[in-house]
């Protein structure tokens, strides 16, 4: 059909996969006037690429991701690299008119993340950052919350972002470990989420003050030869003051022994306050001083109604959604933006917000102080 | 003082020790005209009585309850013997026109039940069954907010109350396994509880249906020689029909590994819900379908404001309180109500409407059919 | 290609949807010697067809399932049809040799359900009943536990399935109302799954005693003119006895007012115990009474371990999936069964079994009595 | 008689209650050699000390705690007062050979704390520092299993402690909000105790860097008559490195809407984590890496067996107790020190210790740099 969108994707992990997954189902559940088209699939690792291009059903495949972005059947380029990648590919794509979807953290520091964004307003093609946890429902219920007024004026938004897959002394190196290819660890990985978060739900941060710590220094290579030497922060702190006066707090770490993907957001507010935890990211908790006062709780709202963002096209009340849904619908409203011309959001302006705080936090670490965050 | 109850305690084991540590307790936070007196305390086993009588003061000492009852420096007979004794020792302190508080269930069976109103009516005084969990500040919320009509037609009341004590092979024979003596096992002593608790909050039942079970047959004499045949129910269940048309369910199981003091209540009903747990003692689960459709949710108070039933006299908020304090609640209102002459809930006839229940539940698990509850 | 299995759906409402998905999906993350191919779709409402086919990308459409079912380009027939047409349906498939899934409850009765057994054995064709809760990943690695040793001696099994989308007075009269369409209402719809569940897990049913009720007699048609008598029932509640001494309990309404889609699982046995709850599936509660004593607890699992099954095909542990995802699992088995020749499960022999339960509970509580389950 | 300990305590407020019904409730439950005798009572307020003499039995009055300090019929005393009288009581009560229970903080500052800790070393008293925390059972139950080895390497230490008292800005001016009376706000009253539980539980701290913040600056007075301006904190954050290379994090503040006791620890270790909340004080959560793979798992362990910490001589399992109960095994373990002649602790080193965290923590919030802490 004409009015597909050609997608070329880059990167064929674990993003690359569930971006796949999304592309292939957001038509069966949401009304998509230009559908996408699963166009060209690239990685440097052949057998890798032939494996995921005929599961996900790609038409073809590149090698080299300078080729295909240079390919003119392709109208979208999804960036699912190692971090050092994305700046080099996104402002490529962008110089031949691309619409660019790119993994979050958007680039190894600020400076990349302004490149990118210089160059897609230059060449006024569409560009969204996956912070893909501005589609879950509960968080896009948080949001309707908040702009409806139910919370008031914010004292306090804690997150934390708790893993523990490294925690195992025998788990290998990998890109993730190596700062000149990740351009921090766990920092730039989930802190680069619960950083966007605030920005979407409360407003911006002023000043932030952190500490890292690697617990590993060396572990084994994969090839089983030998160990590398971990370079990467394997846990980010930081205390954050917003610019309307909130106190936060920032904990990622990947040693949360018994935390898989705990995602925890704390927001109190002079009205009420919300909780919101990934690993039961159907639910969300509410306060609210406006309930009568010995009635008074948090409530655990299921977010699966009828009435909840994106919840209308899936299943009847009480019959929950994936982790992978939310990538359906960050591809959908990007599906939809590009068809219809408009903007859509987190774009690149976005991810260079959050790329500001994760570098202020790196620079307060390494000098012990805090930092102030650019006013723009 | 001359104003002064004066309290005669028949039973020194764990109901013993709980109701005197509420005497002790309820005048340092609760302002009673007259404060309880520990005047005398009365088991058959001397040394269970020495040490119980020190350990808690009470003043005066007697091996047979007989003696007791008929002194004339006792205002209140608090009964917390076997079951078997409860109706004998409660008639003889009517009698001698003795208050009288009695531990549930109130008796053997229901006619006894039925000797033990009539003789308390007779003498004109007050009479009280421990069911304590009416005093359970989140169970006396519960109690508000379905007098306030928050909570509209009941569809259903189903509780359960698990305990794991008797998975233990090794557990010894005691006079609970004893039929003879407890009149049956887990279902006197523990769904007398739940019993009571849908007659308190949501009206009476009207017709049964249960299936009982012994799982282990034989126990360990606490001798060492031999064992004892358990003739006691280790569980019972059953089916409830509701005059006003609910639908209930009761479960009460000693064999509930993993579960140590677990009672469950959910309320159905037309404009909210309400779950309970009392291993969650300080908290209530209320679900209001009058919140906001998309905010809509149980939500979990914190049953601990000043706000809140019993509560303004302990800490403040947040500081919970155990087990242990519904028994000082249940024994202040007792002392008020002796004092101002007044009735108090629940008295021997709610004794004897659960006891019915109770009677005919054993009686359909034997005849394995519905029996209907008398009509009072 | 010449491996694929092509097949032919009826019904495209709820569940139409919910296997369409699962065939679309099965293929990317699970790797089947023969995928499906979408062959047929078929509904007697054209628009809905239309849409539905067009939707899922089903290849060809049919109004009627007679003509669907003699089709000889289909290898797999779906029944996704009201209760009352699964058996025609059924026996039509097996007689022209179509590989069955039928969702459930299997039939209308026990006799249409071993009819249908009937003809699928006699055809040789592979048969399944759409329980797709057996492969929760939670259940299935309760199942896992159960057959490691883990649990014990089975004390009880209780089953709740709560829902509230009938509280609303004004939600419509539907075929699930109508007695005559549905066989009964909430009983057959969420009794069947929580009636297989044990016999998945523990073992069989020997004996049950139930009731039921009709909260509200009569619901606005869907035209807007009058009501609708509703004859099916709102609520079914029974007791159980299982054949190896285990007693247990079952509790379905639509009337759990703030309940989505629970249904809560409780196994009690002599060495560990397990909860479930649908509305957080990606979880499972196991005590176990060989861990030390001072540290037993519920401890809560996260079923998202690639050592956890099913689970090692989607993404990295926390990273939770969806209830849409249990019918992925299922159709993967089926597929893959069909293409080995190999019996799968639950197949129609368990849907008579789960059946004969049903009908005996409402012959119990129509004649207020205890009801024997036939032996096979 | 004459083995009894002869209290006196200063203060009728909130600590004085918790206090007084502790020593009364001490000996009905713990074998002591030596009870407590309620001895003298102290406040400034005659009204306010008549009332609470009454209440708990307190045998005499004073209303200079310098004359009461002085009375040769006094072995303990017990200061409940605001922060800035710690130390000239406790400093004359050792001059004068009383032992010494003083609450927390325990000072204005360190330079306080050192005072009071080389007055009671050099009068070679008991000296202790209420951080009843402590003595919950699930945290003494902590405690065991870190001394196990059960923990291994801690990666992690982190703390909040949430309430919300002061979101009402209603909420009058009182000694809490001066920072001349209190030394800090929420700093001093909150992060006392979860300073206090890293140093009992995993460690030392080696630096801080904090943030303040005050949300409300004026307040109405308590007599109607304008406002008081708030200089004490709303809220102190900080992070935390540990000597062993853990990474912590302290949150406390009064505006958190919803939470109102709700103290919180997650430590994560090498080999297992754990997880507590003052809100449901009897349940500890734990997680091992060395249950088996498949069965990892946060398990909620309800802390009432007999063979927990403190539990053996209350109530049967899951009959839970209460927030003033950690008070009660404080003092029990203080008399019985004071009866042996033995250490107790939390002392008052314990309490300096802990101060100097508290000062490390304003100072850094004022210079906005990280601040070491002393060695010892």
């Amino acid at each position: 059909m004409s009015n597909e969108i050609k997608v070329g994707i880059v990167g064929t992990q674990f993003m690359g996969r569930a971006h796949s997954n999304a592309y292939r189902r957001v038509s069966d559940f949401f009304d998509l006037p230009a559908p996408p088209l699963l166009r060209a699939a690239c990685d440097v690792n052949p057998s890798d690429l032939d494996a995921f291009a005929q599961r996900f059903g790609w038409q073809t495949k590149e090698t080299s991701w300078e080729k295909m972005v240079s390919r003119d059947d392709i109208d979208l380029v999804d960036i699912c690299t190692p971090n050092v990648l994305h700046m080099p590919i996104a402002v490529a794509a962008a110089k031949t008119s691309k619409h660019i979807l790119c993994e979050k953290p958007i680039a190894m520091n600020a400076d990349e993340a302004r490149k990118m964004l210089d160059a897609a307003r230059q060449a006024n093609v569409r560009h969204m950052v996956a912070f893909n946890y501005r589609r879950v429902p509960a968080l896009a219920l948080a949001k309707q919350l908040i702009e409806q007024g139910k919370l008031g004026r914010i004292f306090h938004f804690n997150a934390v972002y708790y893993q523990d897959w490294l925690v195992d002394l025998n788990f290998p190196f990998v890109w993730r470990h190596d700062i000149k290819k990740g351009g921090s660890g766990a920092h730039g990985d989930m802190n680069a989420h619960t950083v966007d978060l605030p920005r979407f739900l409360v407003g911006e941060i002023e000043a932030v003050c952190g500490a890292q710590q690697i617990f590993i220094k060396e572990r084994p290579l994969q090839n089983g030869k030998g160990t590398g030497a971990v370079t990467a922060d394997d846990t980010v702190y930081f205390l954050a003051r917003f610019r309307d006066g909130a106190l936060g707090s920032f904990m990622a770490t990947r040693f949360a022994t018994g935390r898989k993907n705990f995602l925890r957001l704390e927001i109190f507010a002079s009205e009420a306050s919300l909780i919101f935890n990934l690993e039961r990211l159907n639910e969300l908790q509410f306060y609210s001083r406006s309930d009568e006062g010995s009635e008074q709780g948090f409530r655990n709202i299921l977010v699966t109604e009828s009435s909840h963002p994106f919840m209308n096209t899936w299943w009847p009340p009480g019959h929950i959604i994936g982790w992978e849904h939310t990538f359906v619908h960050e591809i959908s409203d990007l599906l939809l933006a590009i068809t219809e011309g408009e903007p859509v959001y987190p774009d690149f302006y976005d991810g260079l917000r959050c790329q500001q705080v994760l570098d202020a936090v790196c620079q307060s670490a390494n000098e012990k102080r805090w930092i102030d965050i650019p006013e723009k």
